[in-house]
């Protein structure tokens, strides 16, 4: 057993993951907590369900790392081989584990069904390790040593592995004082990440400490502060390094860490009591699913109105069809109409705000003036008896669903650059209202 | 270089990624292709930015792999290191590619700007190696051999990579025909992944050609059906297996490949001309979301209310104030009125069906008899002049972002099975509708 965890490898198993069937969101989650937690994550693999490759990575890993986290492959089917593979690498064959197999057979008689031989398999374990129970699922986990390595086979199901990570793995880590790492992450928008990386470029070289560097998603660019040394030391150095990003890219940093432009957008909005109420068309309600996915946001948003069709847009909002018969339900007056509508409608009685969205996300619908990313937003707030709004055009690149994504950020953007008192820069894939030249 | 390519290994390539602060979508997307392409995708490997262990694995991966696919490090910051280490793998220097630094040369005259030394470091590759020209980004791909692998170093954005692997990777591959892969997925919906392994058993046997195993995902069970061989078998021997699959799923079974609840049901709406109107509460226009995600949705869907508050349910859905008052928002009488409610609402009038849907997705506002995770769905429909509802409870474990999605996918099978004609079976996480003993 190692004396600290210095180095650790992340393993997901399964045909599924390296066929490309399914996604494997474990990887990153262990890697995050593991940062969390002082643990420099290095390597991750991904392998299919073959027990020698499983067996031989294992022994390979335990050479080079102290902990070793592998998930899935822990099931009662056939394609289940962790615990076979886990027991090749050791050198050891399994054995019935008496407290597992109770905990099987408990659960099996609570179903009313017979505990079969494949989900009595689920009770075998390497003699040397030991079971890690699973409270969301069938399948214990095992702990296992190998050369001077902890091995942490978890399952495969995300509800049954965080559970048993934070209540098993977690208090077993020994992060290497050290080594400590503290990590911090800035989120931006509205800046184009060359743009970013020049600002930043004396932080940015290589062999600093802490290291800086950046990552675009949807527009957004998120800085990231890392401190690697002394524990105690990383607070104070990687603070002093945020406060000079956050220097140079003022007022474009809109938050840190777990903060997204929907989270700070209800929290402003939760902070001055005010509320929103959103009407949206080509985002089919993906802007109100942002903002309903922070909790709390129920104090902020009582009213989406997911106007798809024309007719919908002039029943709920009021937009006048001879306004959608002159300038189409794509336009900077129906934008404008939709905003105001919203906010005049039953369901803004309440509401300061509005954001209205109009698009075409594709792939068919676009014409030559108005080609396939073509999105109209308007942000309407009261102020006094008066609604004032504002419209922007967009020229979105990408499929249907990159094209509403980026909507639903620059929306989100907008408010809060509105909301801090922010004069609103000109955005990523803003046009002029009157179109783009071709 | 290889006379076919018959193992591929994946390597994505940055800080951002082992650090978890990014999640790598670029390793499945390629596995995926290349399964399309009959090449047998093997191992995936996530390595931080470290020029010695890129290089090392490189060499490693070409000992036991015929073509390698690379993602992430080719920008032209300090911390992209992946020609360096393609060199250093190769045993070779760098030197400067006449083409990429004139179109580099190009890029930054029509922004205006000079050619940086650092931007200028994107035109350097082995002499050995070839460029892969990038048409939505600046920094081009390399594709170099060691020993007998194939190596194709691509950016990392999804919007660049994307279509440099279909411009110049996918016609580069020599898929075995010996050894091609046909791959099959089923989706269900209903039966436990346990029962399934039950009914599949047989067909799950290692060691059957074709392959069949199972994989879960909120609430979805995907049946995939893999063959491996002689080119030109897969397509009958797949499809045999599929038929005994359906058989014994039916009627389980919604749909297969990219298909999911949503697109199925519009599809099913569309194929008869019906509407859809949706109201949901702790959703918050997530199902609207994913219906509007089908590119087509526009034929079938008009209206989503987002009726958050208790008071916009009121105006919007017409659900009166004496239920929310008696039985609270959270009920059967509530459900029952929104759906009925949306179905005679202005946004209603053209629909034939209603889903609607009110719950508690947490992590607040639970109480014993209605914890965190209940959720009523309604299903209302016209027939004549008549409306028929029914309306189920559930209680749906998981964080709130887990109970949003599930109560999503719920509900559409709900609407899924009605409009196939099929008598709507007891599903997961179902409860009687005057709760669960506790």
């Amino acid at each position: 057993m190692p004396a600290f965890h210095r180095h650790a490898a992340i393993l997901a198993i399964g045909d599924e993951l390296t066929l490309g069937q399914k996604s494997d969101t474990n990887s990153q989650w262990l890697s995050a907590r593991l940062v969390d937690l002082g643990v420099m994550p290095g390597v991750r693999i991904t392998i299919p369900d073959d027990r020698a490759a499983h067996a031989r990575i294992l022994v390979e890993l335990a050479r080079s790392h102290d902990l070793i986290l592998s998930t899935g492959g822990l099931g009662p089917t056939d394609d289940d081989l962790t615990r076979h593979a886990l027991a090749d690498a050791m050198g050891e064959g399994l054995v019935e584990d008496e407290g597992a197999l109770e905990t099987l057979r408990v659960h099996a008689a609570s179903r009313g069904h017979d505990l079969t031989l494949a989900r009595r398999l689920q009770a075998m374990r390497p003699p040397s390790a030991r079971m890690l129970p699973n409270r969301f699922g069938t399948a214990p986990g095992i702990h296992a040593t190998l050369e001077r390595a902890d091995i942490f086979c978890l399952p495969g199901p995300p509800r049954e592995m965080v559970p048993m990570f934070d209540a098993c793995v977690a208090p077993a880590l020994r992060a290497d004082p050290a080594r400590a790492v503290t990590t911090r992450v800035l989120h931006s928008f509205g800046l184009p990440e060359a743009e970013i990386g020049t600002r930043l470029a004396d932080l940015m070289q290589r062999g600093c400490n802490p290291t800086v560097g950046t990552t675009a998603s949807g527009g957004v660019v998120s800085v990231r502060i890392r401190y690697e040394g002394e524990a105690g030391a990383g607070a104070t150095a990687t603070a002093g390094v945020e406060g000079t990003v956050r220097g140079r890219l003022a007022p474009h940093v809109f938050g840190g860490g777990a903060d997204t432009l929907a989270s700070v957008v209800v929290r402003a909005l939760s902070a001055r009591c005010e509320r929103l109420v959103i009407a949206e068309s080509c985002t089919g309600g993906t802007l109100a699913g942002a903002i309903t996915e922070i909790s709390g946001s129920s104090e902020v948003f009582e009213t989406g109105l997911v106007t798809y069709a024309d007719a919908t847009k002039t029943r709920l909002l009021g937009v006048p069809e001879e306004l959608l018969r002159s300038h189409g339900a794509v336009s900077e007056p129906v934008a404008r109409a939709m905003g105001e509508g919203a906010l005049r409608s039953p369901g803004g009685a309440s509401a300061r705000h509005a954001l209205a969205i109009t698009g075409i996300a594709g792939p068919s619908g676009g014409t030559p003036a108005k080609p396939v990313g073509t999105v109209f937003i308007a942000r309407s707030s009261r102020d006094g008896g008066e609604i004032g709004t504002e419209v922007r055009r967009f020229l979105i690149s990408g499929a249907r669903a990159d094209i509403r994504e980026r909507t639903v950020t620059i929306a989100l953007a907008i408010l809060h650059f509105h909301m801090s008192g922010v004069a609103t820069p000109h955005l990523l894939w803003q046009v002029p209202l009157q179109g783009a030249k071709t």
